[in-house]
């Protein structure tokens, strides 16, 4: 069974990268109205927001930013990267966060998928990254561990942060979608599991949530490519984010679900202009997946900010002299350490 | 796109511990009646077989068994065991496996579900066990890797076995059975993924297919409890196959792969009843887990023969003080060996 938990130990964080967010917030009013929403409005974006009524939230715009994070530092909130300023202000346990281009998905039956309640299950429910279940996760609702399954091993661990996947347009990088212009996802694969221990995977920012307390400085807008553009697949701030954050709760113990829920993505961008810049996000994994794969995070690192430390050394020392995106990625991740701890202690209220 | 395969490259083996197979068998016949079948009868069943007409099929009893292996083995053929006599006597590249109590599923959109097909495509197109796809299976029509999977592991390598789940009575061992007495699994998760490497799982012989050629020998009849009996939930034989088949195609960079095809179980036995036997399966899995997790393969060893000797002496020398059935167990790994390569040369028709 989940831990019942209260609508207010959770922050719906938005970045806006558009500034009319009506059909957004209109097509996801029966599902997040209950809950406070932070809404951080892109720096670079020059319209006024355009917001509907009837939510409780709050607006942080660039003159926020600047008001927490100062000048000084080699952190830079501009596009997708502008939702981290919500996680770094949130005070709450848990974070829900999706793609101001996604509405809400149906599932299988045709009914209106409740995306934060089965990301919050997710969340709630342990993890089981130590041994694979075959019948994905036994503590959904009609399932349980299969024959063979230890038993030591099934009170599982606590579950940090919980992958949602997208219909429609799917989640592929520049080269795949513009080789498939026409192919758009339909399939609804009705699972959630757990991702084993030291397992990598391309976490996506899509469409996530996590428990704030325990790996919050773990998501990280630290690695920004040269030729970052304001489209999903010409960034990887969240792939480079997820590769960090497995790590850290591969170290710490804690778990990583990915499956349900969906979110409907729709289609904005043309991925043949994306193609003709030059993206280095392919040429990028072939470096990093190898490092992390190797990454071993020493003993007296027990906190999500210890990680991010040892992650950050190790990113300079062994990636920096390939590329000096690397290196600028680890300052980055050491000043965010810095800024999480020093906004923690603080409070301040966006407008002010 | 998977690798066409001819018909005549494939056995479906079962192994009869029920005489009576009109109903499988008729349940079966369009999916089966393309291949040639092999039926290797429990030799502890007493009453003769009843098949309906009209397969290509070559039924194995127990003076087959005792013609071909002979008696100075520590190998023993007796209930769900048979069917691996069927997986040394056949001669082909793919081998489908179905217990008896199974007939075919349907899918969620109410057709039948083709189990041979879906397993053949799970063999013949590449897996990818060093890095997770969150879309599950990208070489599922209308799938693909997405943003940041690494390019250079987008050929994935050849798919080893094939393990399907199961509708209707679920695949749990007798505690959970007695406990959930009236739960059925119905979820249809429409889903094939790569079981990524170095992750353990439980691999069940009730729905299984694998490349005979690349891992036979590593499919072994080997483990027998003391109490086992003639339900699946007395019985651990696949479970300890499936850790050592996992291991060897881990070392050898194979792949396996779980997910559908399901078929449908039919329920049958008493898990109370089953209860009150002393079934060693949990204890025994609390030893093995952690064995099979820290094993690691010399280098030398490069054939799935090789592999199956060095893990035999691993258990024998880490696992045989703790458990006579693990001495037991080693030393039937080694004759399974020995009788894999000598029948390998021979040739022999059944009831000669």
């Amino acid at each position: 069974m989940p831990i019942p938990i209260k609508d207010d130990e959770i922050d719906i964080v938005i970045g806006a990268l558009h500034s009319d967010l009506t059909t957004f917030m209109d097509a996801w009013r029966p599902i997040f109205s209950r809950f406070h929403l932070i809404i951080v409005k892109d720096p670079d974006l020059k319209e006024e927001l355009r917001i509907p009524e009837g939510f409780n939230l709050d607006v942080y715009k660039k003159l926020d930013i600047d008001h927490v994070v100062g000048t000084s530092t080699s952190i830079i909130f501009s596009g997708y990267s502008c939702r981290y300023f919500g996680y770094l202000v949130s005070r709450k346990k848990y974070i829900v966060s999706v793609d101001d281009d996604c509405l809400p998905a149906k599932d299988n039956k045709g009914f209106l998928v409740d995306a934060v309640a089965q990301h919050i299950t997710n969340l709630t429910t342990p993890a089981t990254p130590f041994f694979f279940n075959t019948l994905y996760d036994p503590f959904t609702e009609g399932a349980d561990f299969v024959r063979g399954y230890p038993f030591s091993l099934r009170s599982g661990v606590t579950c940090a942060l919980s992958c949602g996947l997208w219909h429609n347009l799917a989640d592929y990088d520049a080269p795949t979608q513009a080789l498939k212009p026409e192919e758009r996802n339909s399939r609804y694969v009705d699972a959630v599991l757990t991702v084993p221990a030291r397992t990598l995977m391309p976490i996506s920012g899509i469409n996530i949530a996590f428990n704030r307390d325990a790996v919050g400085p773990a998501l990280l807008p630290c690695l920004r490519l040269a030729g970052e553009g304001k489209f999903r697949w010409e960034t990887m701030e969240d792939i480079w984010s997820g590769m960090c954050v497995k790590v850290i709760c591969d170290h710490l113990g804690l778990g990583v679900k990915t499956g349900i829920p969906y979110v409907w993505r729709n289609d904005r961008g043309d991925a043949i202009a994306s193609l003709r810049k030059e993206w280095e996000g392919v040429k990028m994994m072939e470096d990093v997946v190898p490092f992390f794969q190797s990454l071993r995070l020493p003993q007296e690192a027990t906190t999500a900010e210890d990680c991010v430390v040892e992650v950050a050394n190790a990113v300079n020392e062994k990636l920096g002299p390939k590329d000096p995106m690397f290196a600028r990625a680890a300052k980055a991740m050491l000043d965010w350490v810095k800024l999480w701890k020093s906004v923690g202690v603080s409070s301040y209220s966006p407008g002010a």
